[in-house]
Formats: structure tokens, sequence, C-alpha cells
């Protein structure tokens, strides 16, 4: 596991919102700390990925407070940080060309959302290469209604995106496996 | 709607096999095909996405008759014809290149799976500046168990899908107002 990369997607004090909806998993920030705390105390890589929205009322502007990173997640000196404005953490940054210039080809991926940063960032990681984990409770999302008006909880909308990714772009695990198999 | 291209993701033989699951909106092939044909009439570029897989078990391995396009959305001379073997079709491809080379900037997207290849192609279509269309009606999945083992209909997951990408990706739409909004 040394050289598998912790990839933290948008954990951004703007996604605290109230517009954004109701949320699923509230401990997904606790189990993120816990895993980043792992990664530092082991040396090993760790990613924060930033969302910049270019969107007209995004809380996550990057001239809005909603654009820093969560306190807890903070990136210390030695961590990469990338921008994006879009979904992927691969499509305008130098994320990819990061990751092999080091040849990382492990990923451990966490944050927010589920079903739009998160998948979009998991789907493109296991379709360019790499080997993937995307760690189901140190994510979250929020409800939506789709184009019908039929809403649909987050939890559902959770579930049910981390059984698409699941051994097609990646390996879905808990916090506490990830913990206990790579801490020695 | 001139040079908007049709993006036909997927839709071969191999995906008739039973071993898929049990797949929603069976009525999907017959709304392609009415698509294709205004398409055609209308001389609009048409995009053919075929997946050639590199797994050892799957129908779509190119050696394969699963490989095959089905009958009714066969490529006809002047349409273009990818083949892609990871569930994006932006990604070993010429299809950005295809795409930019000919001022396409607005896509309507359909094929199987929503979930898969699918979503997969409108996330990043969406995430490159590609105005798109994903056609509700046009598209199907399989269903699925999660990595906890709770299993997930078709329907569930082709609809929890188009939630989550419409407005964020693509607009969502029906074969109907497509075909209407786009045959004059």
């Amino acid at each position: 596991m040394d050289n598998t990369a912790l990839i933290i997607v948008d954990v951004q004090k703007g996604l605290d919102e109230p517009s954004w909806g109701v949320r699923n998993n509230p401990d997904a920030e606790q189990k993120i700390v816990a895993l980043l705390a792992q990664w530092r105390d082991k040396g090993r890589p760790v990613v924060h990925i930033q969302h910049c929205s270019v969107e007209p009322d995004s809380p996550l502007r990057p001239d809005r407070p909603g654009c820093e990173f969560k306190d807890e997640v903070t990136p210390v000196a030695g961590e990469a940080h990338f921008k994006k404005s879009v979904n992927s953490a691969f499509i305008g940054t130098g994320l990819e060309d990061y990751l092999r210039d080091r040849d990382i080809s492990s990923l451990v991926i966490v944050g927010l959302t589920t079903d739009h940063c998160v998948s979009t960032t998991t789907r493109m990681a296991g379709n360019l290469g790499f080997d993937v984990t995307l760690v189901s409770d140190a994510t979250a999302t929020f409800d939506r209604a789709g184009h019908d008006g039929v809403h649909h909880s987050a939890e559902s909308i959770h579930d049910i995106h981390l059984a698409s990714l699941n051994d097609e772009f990646c390996l879905v695990r808990s916090t506490e496996d990830v913990l206990s198999s790579s801490g020695s």
C-alpha cells in the first residue's frame, strides 16, 4: 500500500450549504479523517482535489468562502493539490501526469459527492487503468429529483451508484476494511 | 440540429446474453432506430461506438459474434465508427478529435447500458464541454447487486442514474421530445 494514493474529492465548506438538499452519511468526513491520518502516519501519497466552480451561483466559486477545504482535511506541506472546474478530477488538471510520474497505479478515492464528482473521478480512474478502491462510507451525496419530477433519497442514490461502480470501475470497501488491511 | 451528432453506444448482439441479468426498457432499440432514421433522413452525423472487450469471458470480445452491432443499428457508409475497450467512448478512441474537427459541439447519446458505458460517456462528454442530450427511453440497463449483497432492480438503477446525470452533465429528454423538436 505504500505507493497507494488517497484521493480526497471536494471536501469543501460550501457543500454544507442547505441549498444542496438532504445529505446521507453525516459520518463521511470522520471516516475521511481516519483514512487521512493513517495515510499521513505511513507517509503515503495524499492528493487533495478542490472544485473551483465557474457556475455563477455556486458556493464553490473560488472567490467565495465555500470553496475552502473543510478544516479537518486542509492539505499539509508535501501533499498534492489539484483544482478542477468539472466533475472529473482528471479533466483540466495535471492529476494523471502526477500519478504516472510517481508510478502510482493504485488509488483510494473518498469525498463528495458519491454520484457526481466521486463517481466521475472513479470512472475515469478505472478507465485510465488505475486500480481503484472506493470507500463506501467515506463518501456521501444529496437527494435529487429526476427530469420526470420523481424524488430519490440521498441514501438510494448513494447505494445504487456504489452498486454500479463496484466490480466495473473499482472495488467498493468500507473504511474499517481499508484501515485494517492497509495499517500494517 | 443539423450538426448535432447521434452517438449510439454499445448496441451489440452480445448484450442479449441472459448472463447480464434482468433488463429494463425492452423498447430502447426501437427508440434508437427511430432516432437513427431521423438522423439519416436529415443527413446529420451519426457515430457508432462498439465495445471490444479485453475481458476473457465477455461476449463482447471482438472474436465473438456478440461483438457485432445489432442488425437494426448496423452502420452505413459515411457514418463514423469507433471501437473502445473501456466504458468511456472518449478514452483510447479518436472520438473527441473527430467531433472537434467537424465543429460538432452538440451530442444526442443513446445506447447501453445506462449506468455503465452510457453514463461514463455522457459524463466525459459534458465535462469536455459538449452540449449533451441523453435520451431517457433510448437507453437501458440490467439489475445489479451491491458490494453489500443488496439487490437493485434495473428500473431503479436506470431512474436514479438519469436523475444524477440530468442538469449536471446533460439534459435528459424522451425520444418523442427529441424527434418532435428536431424533426423540422
